[in-house]
């Protein structure tokens, strides 16, 4: 199972629609991302401290299925599709949580709200200048690819 | 002690001066209000399909100490100051988790960074014109005050 | 030329990287659309009084080429790719503004920032399931593909 | 009359109660403030090149009257109310535009939605630290505070 972080929906996050403004699932899958890298070891304020590098998003692609609302609680998963040198590809899931009791809108636990591939890089954090990941995050994420192919044949290439 | 809820600060929180974004300690306020009330009993979402009412913010007053910056985690507090027949008085702090470890801006354990004081009222959802706490909402803070009243000097459960 | 909608950056849409925080772009492009929409005689909160539907988004992607920074002007675009019963699909590019003087960081005029499309849905407000576009609206957006067709080869008034 | 800039309500503004979630009119207010610091001469980032000071928020008082919808057309006010070595005091108000027309919920031109009393600082850009205004910018303010009280005893201190 891939990494997944709870969130819950506040007043903030919804729009006159009486659901969650759809830019707002951008910032539940940033969320998710930093604490999934915060699990790996990488914390990133203290990486800019130390390298003068940043991730920085290059590309998006979201689906929206189901609506989310307020006190709705999520869960946000993300896993690594793909590492590069100076880039990786992350698929991330928006799901209802199995845990959320009595709510108004009952949404089956786990239904998939919103899923998104995204595409960060890394970059001089002065000049947003493309540069290579610094040793110690690349070995993080080889061997996060070495784990999944090693899973074997059967298990699916996107689930770690 | 009040009650409190941890918040973490993420990319989405900051602006291009390094920290956290002025208006957005009012989100903060906002999500430990509702944990708060949910704390309490009070389901906001639930409330409304049954009374037809929300919460509504009509003053607030907030003054700024130090920064809050990338990574950081805080604790929001929400307390009680004054509860009438148709709006609340919420005294509101944000201060440095004691349990951050590492952090590159080493805050003392809980510092305060901000603090408001958040005047509340009930409206119709429909018309936003005020009306009366339902009574089963008010019950709940009479309760409250009833506690802290009861405390007597030298405690300070509920009192700022 | 496609309609453009002035933007111009503020605090709120920047981050501790310094540069506009990706989620926004999703921002600007919601606000290029509502006016885009407007300029050709939707008003989505009078719509929604008279017919009970909304459009909500249901799959957006985004390429970020270069950041935007605090005080910039920009230029957000929006022009119809495809128009169903149920759906659009719209091109949105995010420019330099060429009025744009004396920045620090100078960008080239309409230098391309961020690119996306977006696909929209009609659905009813309270239920939030997919329905037919009102005739109203589908007539105008069928006279813009007649328009996009008939201008033929070498113009690319509204063409993607 | 007060320096005023217009606003429109987008669906990022609002929330699931159908009015601009409460803490959006510091963000209305800010590009105000930002836009009134331009008119005076005062571009902040190329200010922050010049000198490496940064204008923060350290108070910031609101009173909400009425709410705000999606598509309403604002104007947000900004004049100086006092002004010290080292930090500001400024008013603000959201007004209802007089030029909107034709909206679902009209508010009569120029009611008044929301106001508040905002005290920024200016402070070194990478310690935060509190320091004096740069002797360009007091000079602005300086210039102001005269012609505001040359405007003779008819006239209140607070309205330039």
């Amino acid at each position: 199972m891939s990494f997944a972080f709870p969130i819950r929906i506040y007043w903030e996050d919804t729009d006159a629609g009486g659901i969650v403004f759809y830019a707002n699932y951008l910032k539940f899958m940033e969320r998710a991302r930093t604490e999934w890298l915060r699990s790996l070891g990488i914390a990133q304020q203290q990486l800019r401290h130390e390298t003068g590098g940043i991730f920085v998003v290059s590309e998006t692609q979201l689906k929206y299925h189901r609506p989310a609302r307020l006190d709705d609680q999520l869960l946000v998963t993300a896993e690594l599709r793909q590492a590069g040198s100076a880039s990786l590809i992350i698929g991330q899931r928006v799901l209802s949580n199995p845990e959320q009791k009595n709510a108004p809108e009952n949404l089956p636990a786990h239904a998939l709200l919103c899923e998104g591939t995204i595409r960060i890089g890394w970059v001089d954090a002065a000049t947003l200048r493309p540069a290579r990941l610094p040793p110690s995050v690349s070995a993080i994420f080889e061997r996060l690819v070495i784990v999944r192919n090693s899973a074997g044949p059967g298990l699916s290439t996107v689930k770690p």
